[in-house]
């Protein structure tokens, strides 16, 4: 059965987290220029990012919660039927991380100074804009040779480790507190408590034709499905996979 | 040599037409959605169309300006030296395409009345916006087969086929008056008449580490070396190709 995976934020700061992952993987996987578009999502997702980093203090955002998850998860230290050793191990790494986080730049910091970063952010989202008479610049840029390219790509992203190593984390351990569970929304509506959740996880069969639509925060929320084809509610009975995240 | 090609266009007619040919190119490349990412370039560039459609007449402009060069060959006829044949066959194209580009809809017209894509619109342009919470709709379409995804592509793009005719047309007409030649920028610096001109096109061998910075209308330009590294104006001599197209 062809699924339709869909992950819902509950609240502002996590919505924020979640784009940022998306930014990161896109930055990612467009570093390799392997063709002759992927330039443009490259630069992007980093002026995406900075953009990001401009409106809110992400850096002491996610410290707060990863220290919340590290307390968390120190508070079963010496509990029975814990395997320690894991544990341990896991607590290790929350710290490492967090030490990581604490020492990094203000994010994007060193991403503002560099020059040829700050000569094309303006035009780069003009409609069109990155055309050569544009950004002279950026169509050097290009044609320089591949192994220069992908040096300057990951001196760049070098400087967003930190935040992709606690980023990661805190999404990876949110994630998995949820465990999928199947439900039915009746006549395409689904609601329930949320116990001060962060991210709704759903696994939707493509079948129904259609997609969700989340209301709601960290205490309750409801689930409307839409249909594609119509852009109207679903009246049929949905059965979906749910996981809810704290 | 390797070198480095670049068209500036003289004036603000002529840099909507390169941007629109680089977003058609754009829209053409990506529409094979081969990788996962290939859809934002795809529906960027059909976004940053419909926002120029919706600043400038660009059907009226270009269908001016494919009669004047229609006026400028049919000059030719019955002259003396003149292939005959390719200019009448050149008469006829001209022709077709003309008749094409004023029967087609409004640029964009179809585009924006698109429910899908005026769903996804407004919030694609968010930094990190193409996320599965923030455009649902989108993210239930990109897990469509994908012949499907390319039928629907095609269809848009189906919509911009006479503008593209059009102008594929003119770009090429108006490059083909321009003939490269050998020119010095001393001490970096190169300034010369162009005469109504539309579009200039240099070819800069990279050695120089050199990007041009061209200012300039229809009937005057200057161009400045710039160097990469230092960001400063470039003092040695710089010999590079230069084409003026009217």
């Amino acid at each position: 059965m062809i699924t339709h995976k869909f992950e819902h934020p509950l609240n502002e700061k996590t919505r924020i987290y979640l784009r940022v992952e998306s930014l990161l993987r896109q930055l990612h996987l467009s570093s390799t220029f392997s063709d002759a578009q992927q330039y443009q999502l490259f630069f992007r997702s980093i002026f995406d990012l900075i953009e990001i980093f401009e409106q809110i203090q992400l850096k002491s955002e996610l410290a707060k919660d990863i220290e919340k998850q590290r307390v968390t998860y120190k508070s079963w230290l010496d509990v029975e039927g814990v395997d320690q050793e894991m544990l341990t191990s896991l607590l290790n790494d929350i710290g490492n991380i967090y030490r990581d986080l604490m020492q990094a730049e203000r994010f994007g910091q060193s991403l503002k100074e560099d020059r040829f970063l700050s000569a094309i952010r303006q035009r780069f989202n003009l409609p069109g804009g990155s055309c050569c008479f544009d950004l002279p610049a950026l169509h050097y840029w290009l044609h320089l040779p591949l192994d220069k390219r992908m040096r300057d790509a990951k001196a760049w992203m070098d400087s967003l480790q930190p935040l992709y190593e606690a980023l990661t984390l805190w999404l990876k351990l949110t994630r998995e507190t949820g465990h999928f569970k199947e439900q039915i929304a009746r006549a395409g509506f689904f609601q329930s408590d949320a116990d001060e959740a962060n991210i709704l996880r759903l696994s939707i069969p493509m079948q129904y034709g259609a997609y969700p639509m989340i209301s709601g925060h960290k205490n309750r929320f409801a689930v409307k499905f839409m249909s594609f084809e119509t852009g109207q509610a679903c009246t049929q009975d949905i059965e979906f996979e749910l996981a809810i995240c704290t």
